[in-house]
């Protein structure tokens, strides 16, 4: 499929992923259908089935776009800071209920469907590649030793508040993306994360 | 319903369980009916109809029984050596495709299924009741601080593998399990998880 930036295409994916957003909050995954969507985003249903085939399908696909997107990482001049700056933007994502419900689809589906794992471990490599250099500077500083691994690091950083949602049950705050950056900033400190 | 231990009802439960896991390994989620397992337990599936209603059902209600169950927990003479022990019988567990099997489902289910989500939560607040003495021993040997929170420990060690498991698709092992233990342990001494 060839797609021009701006193009009609373009047009389609952005009103396409709005009006998923909206459905999947008014009437949850379970009510959420091609129809629906193709009504509220003005788009002929059957460009939405030849193009997506199932709103599953639709949602893994617009996650897997949001796996690129590079997002500025603060430089506050310590690896405990940086991290937790990035560990707050994070939670706050994970807070917005548009794109809560779309992760939450991903994860629920990524545990029996191919496409929604690749989508989400792509997802992850996209944030550990967009965070690395978070990692360089801390021992670039000689904060850190410089065999730690970046993905390590940024994995450690997300578990807590990721585990929280999708595992125990538990709420998240700030105070959870704060924790995550002390400890993963003491464990890779003492080379735990190498 | 009446169940005594050792008859017919606790017989028929058993059996369901075994059949349902043997199925879910051979057929996987999608593929497993009330049908099949009740053909293959021997049961009338009207019983299980009845009983549990769905396959979703009744893998919930079979991992929320799983919550009750007590693990005796290493007493190894330091925080690190206690919390190793029992993170590599978590990822022990996990690696079992049987008991795999059901974890992916009731995971999956529980972003958009009330009941599966109070299973999951319910399953990791009998691990906190049932590790806690790990905390408790650290306090006592004036390890950890006293306001340690055992149900954050818990928590911290945990997150890293499930995390590895359902987000960001990462293969775990023994070694997770380990740095696990030596991050929270180092975490809970520094009096992070308090």
């Amino acid at each position: 499929m060839v797609s021009r930036p701006g193009g009609r295409t373009a047009r389609t994916r952005t009103a396409v992923a709005a009006a998923l957003q909206e459905e999947l909050l008014e009437v949850g995954y379970a009510g959420t259908t091609i129809e629906r969507i193709a009504r509220r985003a003005g788009v002929a249903k059957t460009t939405l089935y030849r193009r997506w085939g199932s709103v599953g399908q639709l949602v893994v696909d617009l996650f897997h776009e949001a796996a690129a997107v590079e997002i500025p990482v603060a430089d506050t001049g310590s690896l405990e800071g940086d991290l937790r700056a990035l560990a707050r933007s994070a939670v706050t994502l994970l807070l917005h209920p548009r794109s809560r419900a779309v992760f939450d689809i991903v994860v629920g589906e990524a545990v029996h469907d191919e496409a929604a794992r690749a989508a989400l471990t792509d997802f992850f490599a996209g944030r550990v590649a967009n965070a690395a250099p978070i990692v360089a500077r801390a021992v670039a500083r000689g904060e850190i030793p410089a065999n730690t691994d970046a993905a390590e690091v940024i994995r450690q950083l997300g578990a807590p508040y990721y585990a929280r949602l999708y595992i125990t049950g538990d709420p998240i705050g700030e105070a959870d993306a704060d924790r995550a950056a002390a400890v993963t900033a003491m464990a890779a400190r003492a080379g735990l994360l190498a």
